[in-house]
């Protein structure tokens, strides 16, 4: 893409995103961490530590600046962006959009901002665990809200197809119930089969086989990386979390007092069965900037279609 | 080994058996379909569809019967061993054992059993997903119970060491309340996290990534073959469901108040790590045989230790 970015934060997204553009874009980013910083720059990428100099540098530049830093610094983030590059494009790779949206308004920086999420990650993170190709065939949803700028959301979309990802358009609520459900529930429920299922001791730790061991991976992940995450999108959690606890109640139900697990187990199988058959299409008939672009862009990604513009 | 051996039922784990070790061991088998025999023939293997003709040749031979056919079957299948090899030594690879120890009780066929669950499987079923390398480093549970005949468990670890399978000694109930934990409960909380996580529509569909297709990898086993697994052993889920459920309420309740997810993922990731870390050990210090041999083996077998003789 022609427009520079400046990515703050390089840890594994953010990091990544550096090692994946900077072939064929101009890329420069900023990380607190000096030892980060120089690990980065001795891989031949450009780094810095200094804050308020990187987003000067933005601001000159014009460049898209992405915020890749963890959602608790956000606010921290957004101040420096508001002081130093204010009119730059603004876009970030938090996993939650409507608590990121909120805190840029905030900031009186909704103008030119368009929220995006890469659905990339492993259970490791930091600078080390970067990988130019985290993003090949990951979707990478970017917000359609409306009143969004034609401009900038062409950008963010040009950010993630560079890098190889595949783009499906979403409300920032629609966004945060959707990823509730597939990846912060998962999280939970890996958690409690991992506790529940070797409770009984190391009979069972040593039985454990394919199902326990990929029904709990993600249980794996580093707690305060697995708490910030769920935390910040604790209202759609919960309403997934009690839908789960209520169909986990009725199977008890229902094997205590019928002797079978029919109803959930085939429930699954079928949620299963649509996930794996369920095919990409492109979004049709929809122009950028048009009128009701951005309702046109949420209604084909609740549809699951993707953006191939 | 040198003892023949009979399988009943040529599915996933008896074709499975079938082929591993007949390179090295007189084997034959029985199965109702003759399709499935037809395909076992053709594939150079010895296989019938006459259960008393294959049951009078075990009876002959002395051979160790291996009881391989769906759990519902049990039952016709014991009360034709009973009839025609009642004498030989008898093992199962179904994946409850207190179950089959008390309908194998009630065929008078104790004296010679000793009950047996590799742990071993895939989404798949059938002779057509037969594979000889399925046991490779598997464990396979061979049980301990008080009054075991020692030949005939020397015969059933000499079976599942043939096909390259780890063997793990263990009590029937111990066993039960392990794989209650380990291979039951996944599969529900799989089923769960697949219905549950894409309900909300096809955008969470198209989001679902690597947390949610680990997690609900096992929802995608038949329907049939989950449910007959599972409510065979109903008494053992029944209390890992309800531990589940405790578990999850608390987080849910710990997520509304506080704000937080800590304890549930504080304590998953605290048991994945302690399985990821676990390492066997070998049953050092047992003589089968000697008095007291199975409660050491029980013993060792809730150490998760190995037995390597």
């Amino acid at each position: 893409m022609e427009t520079p970015v400046c990515i703050l934060g390089l840890g594994l997204i953010g990091g990544s995103l550096l090692r994946a553009i900077s072939p064929h874009t101009h890329a420069f980013g900023y990380n607190r961490s000096a030892a980060t910083v120089d690990a980065a720059t001795a891989a031949g990428f450009d780094a810095s530590t200094d804050l308020p100099a990187t987003l000067r540098r933005a601001a000159a530049d014009d460049a898209l600046i992405v915020l890749a830093t963890p959602a608790t610094t956000l606010d921290e983030m957004l101040s420096a962006v508001a002081e130093h590059a204010p009119t730059c494009a603004l876009t970030d790779v938090v996993s939650v959009k409507g608590l990121v949206a909120d805190r840029v308004r905030a900031h009186g920086l909704s103008a030119r901002f368009v929220g995006g999420h890469p659905m990339a990650g492993t259970a490791e993170s930091g600078w080390q665990a970067t990988d130019p190709a985290l993003f090949w065939d990951a979707i990478w949803v970017v917000a359609a809200d409306d009143g969004t700028d034609p401009q900038v959301w062409t950008q963010v979309v040009e950010l993630a197809q560079g890098v190889g990802a595949r783009v499906v358009p979403a409300g920032s609520d629609d966004h945060d119930r959707a990823v509730a459900g597939i990846s912060h529930l998962p999280h939970l429920t890996a958690a409690v089969t991992a506790a529940v299922g070797i409770a009984d001791g190391d009979l069972a730790t040593r039985l454990a086989a394919g199902s326990f061991r990929d029904g709990t991976r993600v249980a794996g992940t580093a707690p305060r990386v697995q708490q910030a995450m769920l935390e910040a999108n604790s209202s759609a959690l919960l309403s997934a979390l009690s839908e789960t606890i209520d169909r986990l109640v009725q199977a008890r139900d229902e094997l205590r007092d019928n002797g079978t697990v029919h109803t959930l187990v085939a429930d699954g199988h079928r949620a299963r069965k649509h996930y794996e058959s369920f095919e990409s299409r492109p979004i049709e008939g929809v122009t950028i900037g048009e009128p009701g672009w951005e309702a046109a862009l949420r209604a084909a990604g609740k549809r699951g279609e993707v953006w191939t513009g």
